[in-house]
């Protein structure tokens, strides 16, 4: 409210919580996502980009973690009174996409999409109001077929991406299954439907609270670390006795198997189960191999959920539709190595009316203090019966996936699998500014045989500046023609790469050997360059020369 | 403001202005930028992505069409209070990103970019308030080398990704003529401000309304076809007379030299110009050749200038800059058959100081109401110095352009290089539902071979409908089992683009000679599957088969 301040510079900084990428971090994820895209487009899925800017009817109030606070989206008026807010993912705007163009689209609808998402969320140390999703979902298919095709090609785009097959698992759950534990625990009813929440959320923190914490915040309630207390959903023991027997079965079931299936397949026989694997998948008789093993381990853990479900109808109905799910994945080679049911996974979002899936990256990396932990999380979805219905009024089955792109990419960059710096261009060097055609001249040429290539175009009285830029750049070669060489005929060649490293280190016989820089005939130089980009990446070949 | 109104399902639409984009429109825009982007990439330039939100006071106010009502951007206040917008365009956000960086980044920096821009104006047929821009520009390059480089990166990039060569023209202005001219005008001076805005938003409408439209503007007014008023800027007889004529420099040296050299080159002898260009480009002696006629033509039309603005020192030193840029880009081979120099092209943009430029696509197309029109303006830019300078007081010479994706994009189609609709997947059919789990690894199969696939998951009751599916995915095949053939343990392919043209206009025997479908050992699908695609693209050779 202050008055009569004297006009100011604009601070140069983004919003808060907002960020940009340059040079490598764009490429990175421009490479990823178009070999994302590619396995999408291999299983069917067709590109859609839909307008960042909806209504806020049309969003809706769907947004992941309502127990956050501060949650919501980024809104305005527009001039007719109606509210506008930018997209928080890409499910909501694909609902909206689905109803307004149902007449024309094919049933089943299967799409891909990428982009950014906005979060009017509080800002901290990696959580940021911008961020990529990539998203694939089939609208208007009834089958579980759609959820475990779905699964089979995340596991499919993360191997493309160059996460090695070990170092994944996708787990598979249903909330039909979980539905049913709820009501043999006596919480179903619309009456419960508060606390059914409050369990999800529960569940889903298992991985970071352990069964503990999830068993006090489905009783009492739970004192944090920090000393905050968060209420418990009021379950008798009995009823939280219910629910995380569910959530364990998989340990129940391992510590079961272990002797007679589990370890002989996940330890003692990689080997074996990966070539089974292969042969199931590309091989004549798919059902031989210890593929029959993943299939005994899954039987076991689908019993052991009938057990747990079996008065009631819809826990039955999931439990009938996990199995399918691990039926149709068997018999495409997919098997308890790469996708396997865990009753564990629920996912945060009220949305989701059947199976739910997670991708998690099994590798160990360290955190901010030093520690040993899994990656974690990459990727999750699941089936949303009704998004699509709150627009048409007609129940579409849908259910996809999203993947966390800045995540995955930073699961890539751990494993070495990103984040080398590209390849920087040649620098062409500004000895003489009136002889700036020439320059010119030459850059057109390098760029004519497609090297990446630019002319010196800051302040060139400094020649020093002019190779620390071309350092700043990563630039491999810096191209030199002062007045002499000119009237010679001649340009200098000076490699930075091997410049770099003789300064480093070599030795004063290996900078004789082989000098850093060299002259050639000016008709000559773009094959002069040539040549030294292909030494600087190894030894040449005979094959090189020609 | 009616209550107690029942809850109403949301409307499934984008706001108004707002549009999707799926399928082919997705995939060609995609195609196109990486085109566009490696070209860029080639010159040294950067990939770079800002937030698509900042603040307002960083975005400042440099809307186009500061004479358009409802011009604005999409804003909201923040919980602090700060008001956040969506950008309008992609440079206010790089002289941010510049400022910011500036200790970091290397000096100049060359830097591309591409990402949909947001307008707060009245939507209309054609004009949408989410649109994307691709810019190139470099910051921190004082010389017009830098203006000259982008002037040729874009003639390199239109050609990339399909302009034939005669099909664009680059014009080339300087802003600092422009005010020279003013000056002789007796239009300088800051008192004068709002005059030379009424001016150059005449100037920029001179392809629209002609010179007499123009020559209303810049006197009293012009009524326009609607019988509305548009206020003109008042000046006298004989200022008018000297802007117009700086404006149609152009036709005046054109009339003069039409004998001498320009009907030569651009007539006569178009194919010694084209061999003679890229003689000039990759050759020996770049300075032979019609070449000469091209710099002719330029010495005529600067000096021309050079008389036009001969008391004003700016307008001098405008002229130099734009003799400049005519000669490095000769010297690399650009000359006025590609980038030619066009004292009509202003740019409507307040805040360029220096070179203006833009490329118009040359080719004819039909207008809405039939008529022929040149296809026009895709992407223009210029030298704007003063832009990074409201962030840290000291000025930044920058210089950039900005590429009409839309219309670009729009143009390929025109001239058939895009818009072709991309291949549809193989469709498996289900034939029994039962067997869901053979379908998916035939899908299996196939994807691992690299083919586009997917089964039906729709209801598969009706057969027909499935077939109807694949029909609206421009599917190439369709796979089929039913029990019959499991049983003997083959499948039939269904050639679904044969089929097509059967249906059309085959005869009895040309049907009998190549039926449509043909039946499969289940071992030999992935490879049966191979060749039927590859014949549909023409016959097949003998290498096809190994």
């Amino acid at each position: 409210m202050a008055k009569d301040k004297a006009p100011r510079k604009p601070r140069a900084e983004t919003p808060k919580g907002f960020r940009d990428y340059s040079g490598a971090d764009v490429v990175e994820r421009r490479d990823m996502l178009a070999k994302i895209s590619a396995v999408y487009e291999r299983y069917g899925f067709d590109p859609l980009e839909t307008s960042a800017v909806e209504t806020v009817e049309a969003l809706g109030k769907f947004l992941p973690d309502v127990d956050r606070p501060n949650e919501g989206v980024f809104g305005w008026q527009d001039e007719d009174g109606d509210w506008l807010a930018l997209r928080y993912d890409l499910t909501a705007p694909l609902a909206r996409f689905a109803a307004q163009n149902r007449n024309d689209l094919p049933t089943p609808y299967r799409r891909y999409a990428f982009g950014p998402v906005w979060r009017n969320e509080k800002p901290g140390p990696g959580r940021f109001r911008q961020f990529y999703q990539c998203d694939a979902d089939t609208v208007g298919a009834p089958s579980v077929a759609a959820d475990a095709e779905i699964c089979a090609m995340l596991a499919d785009a993360l191997e493309e991406v160059g996460i090695a097959r070990s170092d994944y698992i996708i787990k598979v759950n249903n909330r039909k299954v979980l539905n049913g534990v709820m009501e043999v625990a006596g919480l179903a009813g619309d009456d419960k439907e508060a606390e059914r929440g409050i369990v999800l959320r529960a569940i889903d923190k298992l991985d970071r609270l352990g069964p503990d914490g999830v068993r006090a915040l489905l009783g009492a309630g739970r004192k944090d670390d920090s000393g905050d207390f968060t209420k418990g959903a009021g379950l008798s023991d009995a009823q939280v006795n219910i629910i995380l027997g569910f959530i364990e079965a998989k340990d129940i079931v391992n510590a079961q198997a272990q002797e007679d299936i589990i370890l002989p397949v996940l330890n003692n026989d990689t080997l074996q189960l990966e070539q089974a694997v292969l042969t199931a998948q590309y091989g004549e008789n798919p059902a031989k191999g210890p593929t029959d093993a993943g299939m005994r381990y899954n039987a076991l853990l689908l019993s052991h959920l009938a057990n747990l479900v079996g008065t009631s109808e819809v826990g039955m109905d999931g439990v009938d539709e996990l199995s399918d799910i691990a039926s149709l994945l068997e018999a495409q080679g997919y098997g308890p190595d790469r996708i396997v049911i865990d009753p564990s996974v629920v996912r945060g979002l009220g949305y989701y009316t059947g199976p739910v899936y997670e991708a998690e990256l099994t590798f160990e990396i360290l955190d901010e203090k030093g520690r040993k932990r899994q990656f974690g999380s990459v990727a999750g979805g699941g089936r949303y019966d009704d998004l699509v219905k709150r627009f048409t009024g007609q129940s579409v089955p849908a259910t996809g996936v999203s993947i966390g792109v800045d995540r995955l990419l930073a699961a890539l960059r751990a494993k070495g699998q990103a984040g080398q710096a590209p390849a920087g261009p040649v620098v062409v060097t500004v000895m003489d500014r009136d002889r700036m055609a020439d320059y010119m001249q030459m850059v057109g040429h390098l760029r004519a045989a497609g090297i990446r290539a630019e002319v010196y175009l800051g302040n060139p009285k400094n020649f020093g500046n002019q190779l620390k830029y071309a350092d700043k750049r990563n630039s491999p070669i810096a191209i030199i023609q002062g007045g002499d060489e000119a009237a010679k005929g001649v340009v200098i060649l000076k490699d930075l790469i091997l410049g770099a490293k003789i300064a480093e280190n070599a030795t004063l016989e290996e900078w004789k050997d082989r000098p850093a820089q060299e002259e050639v005939k000016v008709e000559g130089l773009v094959n002069a360059v040539k040549l030294m980009l292909l030494h600087q990446k190894g030894p040449l070949k005979l094959a090189d020369y020609l």
